[in-house]
């Protein structure tokens, strides 16, 4: 999908519109249409997204959620588990909207590049929620996370840059994803599925505001995508109609929800579609995250810790960085270039080079309150700026490339340029690495029964094989 | 609020936010800061959505949405009614859910004109369910409800057309009235209150591309409003932060959610709140609806209905009708100007025209299926059109004008007038109108227990002395 060229928002529609074809492309998924490296690309994701998830149940968002759910959802019995409460069951919707909000906390989660959004966060909350409802084995449960994992990206695809300047596309696109990978489960028809997910498109929300004064919002988007596509797909089944081209209508999200002047990207919908190719499925080009901070930091921390290494720096010796990055990084991270909290201190490219610089790495267990008060870091923070460069720009989204100068006190000067990021397509982790990233976050999460994360890792390696996705809630 | 102007959704916003202000002023509303009339508007407003919900029962959305939230919610038990069945309750956020659907199918429900939306199908929904789960009185009922009038006017006011011509504004300022009235009735603060509204605003979602083929997103329009609303409440309580400034901010709903050269009203916001004057409150300014069609028509219905009496013309006297109306009446009419379905012949210009010149009225009862397939009003229907007329325009949307020219077959023509359709303020329906559109609706509906409907009468218009609000629910 890479090469495929953004048009108009406004360009005319084809008749019988992109969606209706992604719909029944998505209902009609098999577990034996899926090439062997799509399946175990999915059990990577599930095991790095299921960690995540454990990763943030302790944050007042999601302790927030939680509550309103128990008073609302119908608990105990025939339902799906909450992952950081075992032994509780709820209503599949409300076990995807806790579940989604815990998944996004700690901004270890997976990103697909040339969508701009963070597909695992809304597809898998939503898929194990709707598994356990309906008592789905793993072969399904893959085959509905594929689906998902497509539908989200491709439609996050289709909106483009100029969407996401406006909107968090995780959330708005995000309700495709989970829409569809619940459809699935649910065994809904082409026409349901599209039913399910113009529903779906009707209720994509989700603004920056948040960013600007780190507010919990970015978990309502999560939490609230999974939520709202766990809700569209049941609707659906039940004969609730929804608009039947919510992409491209003269009143649909292009129309509405896309910036005049900026473009979408139509063909990204259907291209390729079930064409059997591995690498034509969305999963294969996600990424995943190995440092704990905004994704548009990463290839700009992957060249400092190289420059660092090369030349033997240490945090004192550096003067300045200037960070040649792309447009919509300098964007989102100048929101939150403050860094006043943890979560802020993730989106400042100033506060993740300092805490790069110091502990050489940037994980889960260097963003603290205690790092928000480290005078050292906050001096290095003032030393780094960013700014747009051309060719970095023309490869973006497809590409999150950075290239980093840094000046040393002693006069010298350094180049890295990082063309693929740690964890991106090309430089994946190893399940080994996958493991180690696992067991790291839940030991930040203060997860005591560590014996059932590790064997939920094996299960995760040998999903295709369970009979169902219940067991994965751990104290 | 009337005479302000217009500025730049650009505009540098003032320092402390004017939704601080708004939701500062509607946490510390009380019932003896309201004028006498307010109070007896709220009681009369309530009765009619009270109407509009009974009426919506049976539709397929509403059903539906039903099916889920009992699969989902906590049925029994400490809850909210669900209006169309009588001793069942459900968590309130899923009784919120399910009347909202069902009060704005029938599309007899108020209109706010100056924001361009319809508070009671939003408001009343999550401040009745709300008000149940607390077991607030009638005087705390009324109070929240008054602030949720204005609080979702306010915002729809400061949205303005160019959002409008986008989103539906019911929802996406409606979950704003929604949030405020259920914050209200949970005592929160004005902080909490500040925070809930922010997480509604990040929510706030709702497109007009169901209009083109008459799907049912508008009932999942209103219906998530109310469930968002009283969600954003209740997580608000629970600690969950939402961002300060969700309306003006720079990444807000202005700069997002409002296209590029289209202005926003600010002022509209804060204007006048706490004077203390009657006609200050939103809920003075909101109109009923005596025509069952789009408000879109109803002036035009009148002036029709006007030539015709004074002129004693029936349906086949006529050979065309020029409808003289406001530029957001041609766009909303034009996306369902064929009128293929019941819903969507409300929402034909010209359908609506037809039914009013054969029937001399357009009751709930005028818009069936057999209707649709009546030749006369078909080849009524083709012989009207929409211009938009400057002055018209210019009124708009303070004021939803219409004036009619109507050629006969013996070569007259005929023009009327009509600057305050029936039902606006300055024409409000009586008690006397409002007991008999509710009681046809509930006829409509199919109500079985029409002596509940009658005692339910009797608990509106002396709403300020019950002591609680359940027992509104009838077969």
């Amino acid at each position: 999908m890479g090469s495929l060229e953004y048009v108009p928002a406004d360009g005319p529609a084809s008749k019988v519109p992109h969606i209706e074809r992604l719909a029944a492309w998505s209902a009609g998924l098999q577990y034996d249409d899926l090439p062997a490296p799509v399946i175990e690309m999915t059990k990577d994701f599930f095991l790095d997204w299921y960690a995540c998830a454990l990763g943030g149940r302790n944050h007042a968002s999601v302790q927030a959620i939680t509550a309103f759910s128990k008073d609302m959802g119908r608990v105990g019995g025939r339902g799906s588990e909450i992952l950081h409460e075992p032994g509780t069951t709820i209503g599949s919707a409300f076990a995807a909207l806790i579940n989604g909000a815990a998944s996004h906390v700690i901004e270890q989660d997976d990103l697909h590049n040339s969508s701009m959004m963070h597909p695992a966060t809304v597809v898998f909350p939503a898929a194990l929620a709707v598994a356990q409802e309906v008592g789905a084995d793993g072969k399904a449960f893959i085959t509905a996370c594929v689906a998902g994992y497509d539908v989200a990206c491709r439609v996050g695809e289709f909106l483009g840059p100029g969407h996401y300047a406006k909107f968090h596309t995780t959330a708005t696109a995000g309700v495709f994803g989970a829409t569809a990978a619940a459809a699935h489960l649910l065994r809904l028809n082409g026409a349901q599925t599209l039913s399910a997910l113009g529903t779906a498109g009707t209720q994509a929300a989700g603004l920056w505001q948040f960013m600007l004064d780190a507010t919990h919002s970015k978990q309502v988007h999560t939490a609230k995508a999974c939520f709202d596509g766990v809700f569209s797909a049941h609707v659906a089944r039940a004969g609730l109609l929804g608009p039947r081209d919510i992409l491209q209508g003269a009143n649909g999200m292009a129309a509405s929800m896309v910036p005049a002047g900026s473009a979408v990207r139509p063909e990204a919908i259907v291209a390729g579609l079930g064409n059997g190719d591995a690498d034509g499925f969305a999963i294969m080009a996600s990424s995943f995250k190995w440092h704990a901070s905004c994704r548009h930091t990463h290839a700009s921390v992957d060249a400092l810790l190289q420059i660092m290494r090369e030349h033997g720096l240490v945090l004192d010796d550096v003067a300045a960085v200037v960070c040649h990055t792309y447009r919509a990084a300098v964007e989102i991270l100048s929101r939150s270039e403050a860094g006043l909290t943890v979560h802020q201190s993730k989106f400042s490219m100033g506060f993740v080079l300092a805490v790069a610089a110091k502990y050489g790495r940037a994980s889960v267990l260097d963003f603290t309150e205690a790092a928000l008060d480290d005078a050292e870091l906050r001096a290095f923070q003032q030393r780094v700026r960013m700014v747009v460069d051309g060719p970095i720009e023309a490869a973006f989204p497809a590409q999150w490339q950075a290239r980093v100068d840094v000046t040393t006190k002693a006069g010298a000067t350094y180049t890295a340029f990082v063309p693929i990021a740690k964890g991106d397509p090309g430089r994946h982790l190893t399940r080994s690495e996958l493991e180690t990233k696992a067991l790291r976050i839940a030991e930040y999460a203060g997860v005591a029964d560590m014996g059932a994360v590790k064997d939920n890792i094996e299960r995760a390696w040998h999903l295709e094989d369970v009979k169902d996705l219940s067991g994965f809630a751990c104290i």
